[in-house]
């Protein structure tokens, strides 16, 4: 008899093609497992696949999605990282799992689940062992669910790429998902942390989140300058792109970093090259991350106790609300739970 | 009796105030060095101080110039690094020894020699023996003159930061002085070197020192991409800036670098941030180097036979045709000999 | 009128030779700075040069001691970093500002205070003010002398060098003053922290302190490869040398750090070789660190709270009690508070 | 029909057992690829494999050997990587790609061909795709299959660990295989190279090769120290292990590097720790290396026109006086050709 497993399907481009519907089961084979879906978390990039496809050749009915926890429920024959039982959570780009980036020049490496791979907005899903990692042992699978695209971007931007050390500066433009991952990693790290947003009510939430310097989006880059006694920011977390990078520039430290983090269409980056070349800062985008640095983060968390901030929890029957929550700026993560 | 030298001063802003006088040579004190100047080389920021001073608080009469090969003529008492008769190079930041570079967020580092530190177009200088390194010994003068500003540029892009490897591919913008060193250090190296330009007889001198394949201004990305197989280029050296900066973009390997040399004013970076996202290449500019470098890349041109390349060697009495020569786009260094 | 200062000065070699004797306060000149001191504190390398002088060409009367905190009574007409009434510490290596160590590979660097250079037992110090840094704003003066050699020793190893991460394995081999600062900044980060000692005693003292796993010095690796499930340590604070560095190669990770710490004298590093092939540990012997990682070390205490552990505080006149206790293996550091 | 491949087998632990015998040729599934076999190199861990099993669970007929050249024959369905008529190298770690070693703190890494992982003196071998590279273009199939093992460990240790510069100063003890890629990877980098020799005749073969020192075993770190102006060496590769370590720390430079290299049996590391604490090298041991850097290493190979050294080339039927010549200490590389 042939078991089936309820999913979101996109039957063609669209938010209006999005609809509840059922798959076939897969048995493992090789080296796959089998896991039961536990939550799943969105990211703004899931909503434009569903609107444009982001120039990808979905095949429909197409599963969105990148970002899940779950279960183990059964593992194929050559299987040697996980168990039935184990807790998962999905990996967002599945081929990277150490050192340097793939793809090409021409095509650059955006191979993520729900995209060039299936989605994971599915409650069963059977994927080669490979995409996956361990769940953290002190988050709730919600919780998890936010780690392999958010999570692991600030992560790979904040400490496997800038080496965070306490003590340092970090600004962190925004309240998104990514944004408040950076908080919490830097405050554990003891990092002295800066955030924007252009909303008094958010700000006031990443203070009790533990920012130590909330700036409303105007004349912030003086204000900073003043606070560090002219030292600046040695981490800039660039959220944002466009102009912001210019402010970016001037508010970085002499032999700083500013990691351009955001969603891939729409915007170009700006700004003067004179101090670009007189503060000699490192600046790079930041695509995720691979498998190893999110076992490493993983590790933090379970070491830190470190807490995703998760802006909402929706049920299975609830992910249009969901998505349509993605339009209005979530403060921090937007979670379906299965 | 004083002593007295001849030197190139400026009396106020603009290449009409530039004229041969004379000043007092100072004997050196504490761990000053007396060095007999034999030959200047140009930079095209020299050019700017004169005309506009840019923005530094220069006290007249200022003598331009940052770069210059000499021989030590007496040494204070605590001097300890050079003795009588060594032939030393000037170091372009004077007080940046190894590791991060000075400065603040606010003002960053640039306190060169010849503008808000005193100038080399000078027939004797008096300075801390900490401002100098020793001269390579298989260059002439001349040649050693242009590794202060120019050269360390290049090696500090690729090799200081870049830690170019044999057989990769390194794309570099123009012929002027910092490409014709980065030409002749990557293919020292064996890097596969490609150099654009928009001179026809430029670029054939290029091929004759080296270049592997000569790219014309238009369309040269996707002969980039097809020559190497979609790969792109792993350094690009990026000596325009502007507009330029998205073509470098386009061209770069996927987890490649990006190094940004350039002038200080008049111009913006700019390009998408998707393909920075998504290749995650580090982008850098670079304000030269440190003193530490410098003797590194003095070792290696005495390793390699590294020889820069001049365009032009003028008198001491040519100044003003050589700063001409800077305005026509010289193809590698324009330098004074004493 | 000459103004003297009390200080402890060595006669000759020998602790029978160490007595009170005063010395003329010398004015700033230059860039130098006139320094009150208000704590010192000793290492155990102290007490060998008093007693064997460590083959360096000390100048009689001698003073010994390299780590001190005090505040700024003078200022030469030169100085820039400090102004009268700040509070500053010493460096260990003086003329050592970032990047690359000094001295060759026959006369390795070793002008640290209190040896080639002269020492800090004194209650007056006239040095120049690059041989000092700011001290951290949340510690005492006496906490704040302790960290020029054995703090700035901890994180140059785990921090500087390592590039610790949270949720990292560091397992630190004993209970002195460079062993509880590196409990102290690896719990910051949030490191899982494994400790060893031969006295139980002392093992209860660093649980109080945050150690996660106390070992028993017999027996200590297998007992740390069964907590790890077999994945090992991912530094190692090597502070015991000799033999037990065996033991390290076989806790170690793969692609691990071993830190090598301690005095100079009197031992051997022996291991066997194949554990070092097949693992990939970077061993590195950490000799100190540079003024810029002292700076950061100090913003990082301020931002973190971090505080040095202190065995005993002695008076001025209690110094020949303070260099016994250094025999006894102090847990922590030993200071003398002026 | 059965296609049948001839092969070198062992059939119990002895270079006694040891004989050519047959066996099926497999064809490709899912991503295998069938490769012919051109040539194959040996290396002294091969001897020790036959002769001791060095602890290994080999399965007996047991094929021996890593380090393989040949052309694709045939792929499997899945395979995307090569192409028949491909001609490929085989990889030392078959699964370590990049970044990190595999393995853990007990059971360190050592899943090489020729010992855990099936070997390659076989005519025919079928292997997933991902345990090849393409071969150079500018090298035959004998100088191709040098590179796996000797090559890499060489290139791993001088470039991807150790960033070699032009102009610094490599060591290198002794004249075998990774010795002789040592010298050409240095020479080509324009560094200054030392080799060291109980043979005056094979350092006369070194000096032909550009070796620009040549020192005998006695006294050789005076001699180093000398030439260097006390400066001392850069980076030691350290072949010998054993009490030669204490020698590599002795001429080593202040913050340079030793690479240990070196069969993995039957010695101690030993040395003063004082050097290690006082120049603060970083030693490592160098277990080859990842496929990332083999490929990087093979693109250099063509860029530079590097030649690894043969001392004899042996037919199929001759394996074991190739065996032999292991035991007498070649001068480079000993392979098989097919």
């Amino acid at each position: 008899m042939v078991r089936t497993t309820r999913q979101w399907q996109l039957s063609a481009l669209g938010p209006g093609n999005l609809a509840q519907g059922t798959a076939e089961v897969v048995s493992p084979v090789g080296s796959e497992v089998l896991v039961r879906t536990e939550a799943v978390s969105l990211n703004y990039r899931d909503k434009l696949v569903v609107e444009t496809g982001m120039g990808l050749a979905l095949r429909f009915p197409f599963v969105p999605a990148s970002d899940m926890a779950g279960v183990v429920e059964a593992v194929g024959p050559q299987a040697s990282r996980f168990k039935v039982g184990d807790r998962v959570i999905s990996t967002f780009s599945p081929m990277w799992i150490d050192g340097k980036p793939l793809g090409n020049a021409r095509t650059p490496p955006y191979r993520a689940l729900g995209g060039a791979s299936p989605g994971v907005l599915s409650e069963m899903v059977t994927f080669p062992e490979d995409w996956f990692s361990h769940a953290p042992e002190t988050l709730d699978a919600a919780e998890a669910s936010t780690l392999p695209c958010a999570g692991l971007t600030a992560w790979f931007a904040l400490i496997e790429q800038g080496k965070l050390q306490a003590g340092e500066r970090v600004l962190i433009k925004g309240t998104g998902g990514v944004a408040m991952f950076g908080l919490a990693i830097a405050k554990a790290y003891g990092a002295e942390v800066f955030v924007t947003s252009s909303s008094a009510a958010k700000l006031t939430r990443a203070k009790a989140l533990g920012a130590d310097h909330l700036l409303m989006r105007e004349g912030w880059v003086e204000t900073v300058l003043e606070i560090t006694g002219d030292d600046g920011i040695d981490h800039v977390l660039d959220l944002a792109g466009g102009e912001g990078f210019a402010q970016s520039l001037a508010a970085v430290a002499v032999g700083g970093r500013i990691s351009v983090i955001g969603v891939l269409e729409g915007f170009d980056l700006s700004g003067p090259a004179g101090l670009l070349l007189l503060k000699s800062p490192v600046v790079q985008g930041i695509g995720v991350g691979h498998r190893r640095a999110l076992e490493d983060f993983v590790r933090a968390i379970d070491a830190k106790g470190l807490k995703p901030v998760i802006d909402r929890r929706y049920g299975f029957d609830a992910v249009p609300d969901a998505f349509a929550h993605l339009d209005r700026g979530p403060f921090g993560k937007v979670v379906i739970t299965f």
